[in-house]
């Protein structure tokens, strides 16, 4: 069944047919279609335009057929060209010619709009859910881990002392920034097409307020042109999921490496590893890596629709059909990956040793430098000679700490006369290293504390 | 010169020298990095690490360098390696040894990341007036144009009347959701990094909270390894560009559809249009040519961070030095077009006639059915008779209004009695049919009034 | 059934299992996978690691899934974690232990990679024919409209003169040329990974140019490493179906234009054209517009695939298994778009009449310039010339071929004495503008005619 | 200056001027401009659309021109709309008003895309010789650390045993790859747009294939409306440069793995390095995070064009003229960074040690599994076997070629009688593992030596 033809003669091509059916794809928007055809058929008799008893009998005839969804016993036929034509085949077999009012002052353009929004509206709260689990488990971990000393790097080399616990919240606070924008694109997505028509506004005295609020929208679009056409709120859920992807790709990346035999600080548990078909001795780090890989997808759904969109001129064109599958394929994929990254993360086995053991005493030098500036040498005059420490002791092949005083003395000339003494070797204690970094954000264990209390206030 | 080095006996490559130097861009944050240091000079003293005298020297030589900036007397040295080198080079030749104390408990990682969120900051509102500037042409037509009639189209065919100032405020919108999204991206970006040092926070006794609202941060950011290596706001910045330029790309598509002989409903002034090198006849849409294709440099800007952040594990990489080009290539490529955009549509001319031609009677054929629907045929029977009707009237070469009553009888047959009368040629009034759709967001005229209203009180 | 778990204990977890499984798209690596296999047991026949009996069974049983596989018979379990351990269990099932032979010196990742290339080397082929017919429905259209005029555009402003064919044509081409590029890519594909292991080549002393050869591989990878992780011909493909996308999106724009009232240069046959829901007189080009919004997709799909690669070490990384799915997603989407396009320019009806109507003089008025240039002006004096004639044209409000010989006279003063005779009324004979560009590559009949014989040869 | 205007009467405004000028950048193309225009020229004599005397007048100039912008004394002006028109404006300086005849015939649109492909002509060969220049380097590291053991990866995880030179290697056949894609796209650059016109081709009787041969295309496009509007070449040519990107990524990522600590098996030079303003000790990877990073706006620069190109309908529009600084920013880049990862790579430090202190012998556990298969153990079970010994090995805490071989007869038994015997232990001599891997690519010495040879002579 289609929802025209009165003014063809032909009949259309089965291929042509094939390819322009978005049954496939838009049949997930089922119960969206139903509830908004529910609303709808309100809002004519609210303007007269059904009578109560039409209404009635229409209601009927849709809580049936929502019932044949919840239950899978919805009938498709290859007919259908889409999710909607198939509800309006299916009222006219339950109800009979009264089917046929259910569309007026409606187009399939206001509708398609409508279902989309409340699907997402639908959906973002369960998204949401599921990355409050990942921020959960991330706070478990840094209660867990609380005090345990691990290297921090930048460029990947060994830069200063940190808290492991710190590390695992540095990945809770960018998923905060997710839930955020997604909150805020979820706003921006309850304002509600239906009663634009195709494009130009529906003829009959519809309550566009009235009808928003029975569908939960917070406001009715204010221009129809504008509304059977934008799909902004996808493109903005898509870049919030892209941008999801990027920073899971970050947490996942640090855990391949962390859980390397070079690195070994973390350890997989047996339930998140895989093997290898042809090597008996693999443990590997597949569902972080599909993690990472999975981001190439997200970001090319995000492309994909933006290329789709560019250049389309004003209101509704058959492209916006490639609307719903990334969308639906880029929801689907969070769904998934992030339960999964959820619990191999509570179920990862930290070794502290090999993170204490990779904590050596050059990642102290800028504590080194901090002496000398109470020494009263500035700032970047402790760094140089700092640095000419560090050079010596890789020179020497000891460890910096086991520089001498009298090494140490020598190396200040340059900057005139500076008096180290044995207090300098308390710089290379790790511990009092991230002591000291105690304001705000930093890694010393009160501010740390602080941070977590703040993070389980924000989730 | 170069903040580093005490360790490193060779000289670096020429060649990977100039590769690393970040000169050549980030000079641009030349005031942003001195305002940075003057804060960060305040905290250092507040936090007893630089006396009230050496405080004042390095505020006296940064004073100095802003002032050398804004003259545009400042001179750069190639051995500069970014622009915070460069003003600490500077300072130490103004100030001498005391300059030295200025990287005190700071990196260049959490010195970069502010100034860039101080840039940000500093031009946001720039693009947010030239977007507001956009919008107000964009009003200024709907009032000018106020009650013009023009075909509305969907899939580029004729659809139904609609008028042009409902067209140009189909514009409007977009835009105003686009200042939203920046909106609350300027505010996720006034979180503030300073404070952070190279990834573990700082060991000086830094008020980050007083420092924050120094420089008009909301507030510091809460996890420092997070801080210095988080780009969210500048992806956040560059989806928001790119969905403008998407935005633009529409706009653009139509003007150049309607400056064309075949459509002629707008006309370019000369002040916008450009000519051919070879075609004497020529009068070309460049600008909004241009503004449709440059929407592809902006969704390729986010493209490429979002491809160069995959991945990466956390804290600082140098590939964070990436993101500066494409922010700054994004936000002057708007600050370009949009000016133009809003003057060549404050000179457009409209050619009203030429739309009025281009309405013929079939784009009333849903109000044909609507007419039959309130002769008590169910819509879809309605829309299948007003269908015939069209097919009717195009066999026999004549417009849809001026099949006769008989003929239209004729049709109506399948579906049970219906009496036309006269009154049906009144559905093929194009004023009528606008005037019709006076729902809220509809194009007839008193909603579209009261659109400009609610227009003028959001901008 | 897994291939691995000898030095597990735990259990997977069951989501983390469903984000692990690949089964869901690798199956349709089906077909090449017990192909490949069929090879690889007669590879180690010939390198001693099987004995000819083994061997043979070992092919009875493979031959036997293939069987099931053709048929549709083959079962698939919850448990099999991609399509290689479904066939391997298989195996077992159907002739016992000796089925744990056949892995022996392969490993999945060389298996993989050697299926997917043998998929792209069985579909390529079908892609090239769909372009080819896609060409072909080009050049039947440009040998049945041959020498019908219209007017041709730059910047969607009416320029010159060409012929339809010509037109056609210039669809023709770029299809060409990805046709090329597709079977380059696919002579790149043709490079055997089958022998390379896990990563670090076989132990067993196979024959791998005999085993090229068997699978009609041009030749053995030369790097294990490289062939168990190079994805280089996946993404040279999404490549080239991004560009195809972008090309079909270029012909859709141009139909979806020239089948608008406005233009109504073509028409759709009812076969590839679609209605409304709401507005009973609409034919819409859904199929064209579909074509040119999928060309969305097929740049996200390498867009993604591209960022999935980035910044990956050497050797497999389980990331690649993201290379399927837009691989598949791309053939499949282009496969289907081909046939409509080709079919629905097949039935396409042209309206002579609507393209003559829409040349009008000045769109000679390049060949006014020309005729001035062959009176002995400078082609730059002469187009300002032309350029006059075309505004006074235009303030007079008559066409350009209306100017009296005394008007085109006044205009010529200021760049010398020029004689206008009354053989400058010749230049507003559009065929004549055609005719004259008869250049290799121009309008003219006789160009376009030896054009056509040029496609008709390389198609 | 500007080349057209003749029936323009208002002035263009400033800030569309600036909009619309693409000096800024098409001034790259001043030598290919004034080639082409020679070369123009003469094919206008030959054509009798010029005299010998003027041609040679056209000739001096324009040699002069040539000369100008090759001493660098060539003044823009302002008021230059783009590369063609100073040029054009320069010779009428130069020459008078016979400069107005050059572009007879002519238009800025094919000879812009003239332009755009000699440059691309001259330039890929300099980006040919910059990757031979880095495969150069690799194949220099191979056979300079020819023999040394390494541990191989997957999923980052320690897999088999390699030689390094093996590694090296595996980053050469990719630039081997892309080389032969870059041949092959400037192959399908070198087809002229010369000599088409605007868009409809030239009326005077050019011989296409003579300009063709004289600006050394091999062939005159064969259509002229596609030659006017298509990019392919240009996009080809960015995603070949994104795809180099990509493969730098992968070598950048590894070495910045490899230099880490936790690896250790490369040290960088102390010309390749760079230092940290805070942290004293620092010693980062930052050429080959850049190369990382970079991949990010190479893949952007493609993506933006095809969103650019995509949705335009035929021949030129001004969209167009973004193709040129992604082009060139691609190109510019590559050059930018391959000659320091070149310089880089020669100049690294191994540490052969620290590669062979990461093999442990758990990575010969596939050549445990073959010594069973030797045995006569099919090799599922072999795997399986190896893998309890692994896991028996972990749970000990010894080595696996500690276990005694009473342990290693305890694990058969499900597998039935297998008698292990002492030549187990050789199974765990790195050396011989990587010596079994002889097939052709695989990583046995004397295979490494080949593809050594094989690499050579390709290059």
């Amino acid at each position: 069944m289609k929802l025209w033809g009165g003014r063809f003669s032909g009949k259309m091509d089965p291929a042509a047919w094939d390819l322009n059916s978005s049954l496939a794809f838009d049949r997930r928007l089922a119960l969206q279609d139903v509830r908004g055809s529910l609303s709808w058929a309100q809002a004519l008799e609210q303007a007269g335009a059904l009578t109560e008893d039409e209404c009635a009998q229409i209601f009927t005839g849709l809580q049936a057929i929502l019932s044949e969804f919840e239950q899978g016993h919805f009938l498709f036929l290859e007919s259908d060209e889409d999710i909607h034509t198939a509800v309006e085949r299916r009222l006219g077999e339950l109800m009979g010619p009264v089917a046929g009012k259910l569309h007026t002052g409606r187009s399939r353009n206001d509708q398609v709009a409508t279902d989309l929004r409340l699907w997402v509206m639908d959906h973002l709260p369960l998204l949401d859910a599921a990355l409050a689990n990942l921020q959960a488990a991330l706070i478990e971990r840094a209660e867990a881990d609380f005090e345990l000393l691990m290297p921090g790097y930048t460029h990947l080399q060994r830069a200063q002392v940190i808290l492991l616990s710190h590390w695992w919240l540095s990945h809770f606070w960018p998923l905060q920034r997710d839930r955020q924008r997604l909150k805020q694109a979820l706003q921006r997505t309850a304002s509600l097409p239906l009663g634009c028509g195709a494009l130009a506004g529906t003829p009959y005295p519809i309550d566009r307020l009235a009808l928003a609020e029975a569908l939960s929208f917070s406001e009715p679009a204010s221009n129809s042109l504008d509304a059977v056409s934008e799909r902004d709120f996808v493109l903005e859920i898509l870049f919030c999921s892209a941008l999801v992807g990027v920073h899971l790709s970050k947490l996942a990346e640090a855990i391949v490496l962390f859980t390397s035999l070079e690195f070994g600080f973390l350890e997989l548990s047996d339930a998140y590893a895989t093997g290898s078909s042809l090597m008996p001795q693999k443990k590997n780090p597949d569902v972080f890596e599909l993690a990472r890989g999975k981001s190439g997808a997200l970001v090319g759904w995000l492309t994909g629709l933006l290329v789709t969109m560019k250049g389309l001129p004003s209101t509704y064109d058959k492209d916006l059909q490639e609307d719903k599958t990334p969308l639906f394929n880029a929801i689907d994929t969070l769904n998934t990956l992030l339960p999964v990254l959820a619990g191999a993360l509570r179920s990862l086995r930290v070794h502290p040793e090999r993170m204490r053991a990779a904590i050596d005493s050059t990642m102290m030098a800028t504590d080194l430098a901090d002496y000398l500036v109470e020494k009263g040498l500035p700032f970047r005059q402790a760094h140089a000679l700092a640095g000419q420490a560090v050079q010596l002791s890789l020179k020497q092949g000891k460890p910096l700490e086991s520089l001498t005083l009298e090494e140490f003395q020598a190396l200040g000339e340059e900057f005139g006369p500076i008096t180290f003494d044995a207090e300098v070797y308390q710089v290379f204690d790790p511990a009092r290293s991230a002591l000291r970094r105690s304001a705000i954000g930093g890694t010393a264990p009160q501010a740390v504390h602080e941070q977590i209390q703040q993070a389980k206030k924000a989730v």
